[in-house]
């Protein structure tokens, strides 16, 4: 991938006649201990969501019902990619400006994340963050 | 809940005009360290998963799209629970017996659980389940 401090990662999925079960073992497949998860639901269509950095949190992104669009930007390449497999999750470490757009109704999007809720991790400014990346 | 090592979770949700976020931390709202997740999609109509019990292992599910009925089994009291709710989640301790029934179209079960995988973990015969929970 173009932008720094991301990459694709396919999840191990089981699939037979009953379904399919997709695995993420912490330091593993998600490349850091599990502290937290979240997941953003009943997003209206129109709203972007995200819009920030974090400093020294990683964290896992995947769609795991309708897609959604992430715009990444490290500060010098930008690059867009919708989710909508949930076999495939996106990593996206520190220092990564990053944007939620095109939510399709219904979408549920799931985060794992390496750190604990610190409110001093996030960079909320856009020109802090380009002081920050560079 | 009358089947003992199970209880139900409610998560801090935020919601504005944007859409919901619904947030788990590891060691608190998920009463355990985050060692691995797995996700259950694509199941056909008709078909149950489940069918097992686990020694040590704890769970934690959610349903982040359409519906499941849970049946949990401690081997004295039994229980049908139905998910449908991204912000309410279902601890199942060791030595629980469960089945997922009842999965409608498009349903998501997410799973957060307290130890990487460990195939001596489970119990797949019922009649050992009923021996191991007494």
């Amino acid at each position: 991938m173009l932008v720094k401090n991301t990459r694709s990662i396919k999840l191990h999925t089981f699939s037979d006649s009953r379904g399919k079960v997709s695995v993420a073992e912490g330091e593993k497949d998600i490349p850091f201990k599990i502290e937290r998860t979240f997941h953003i639901y009943g997003v209206p269509q129109g709203e972007e969501r995200g819009g920030h950095a974090h400093r020294e949190t990683e964290q896992v992104y995947v769609c795991l019902n309708g897609s959604v669009t992430v715009i990444l930007n490290d500060g010098t390449n930008k690059e867009e990619i919708t989710l909508r497999d949930p076999e495939q999750v996106l990593y996206v470490g520190p220092l990564v400006w990053s944007v939620l757009k095109d939510f399709q109704p219904g979408t549920v999007l799931f985060v794992w994340t390496s750190k604990h809720y610190d409110a001093t991790d996030y960079i909320r400014e856009y020109d802090e963050f380009i002081k920050t990346a560079k």
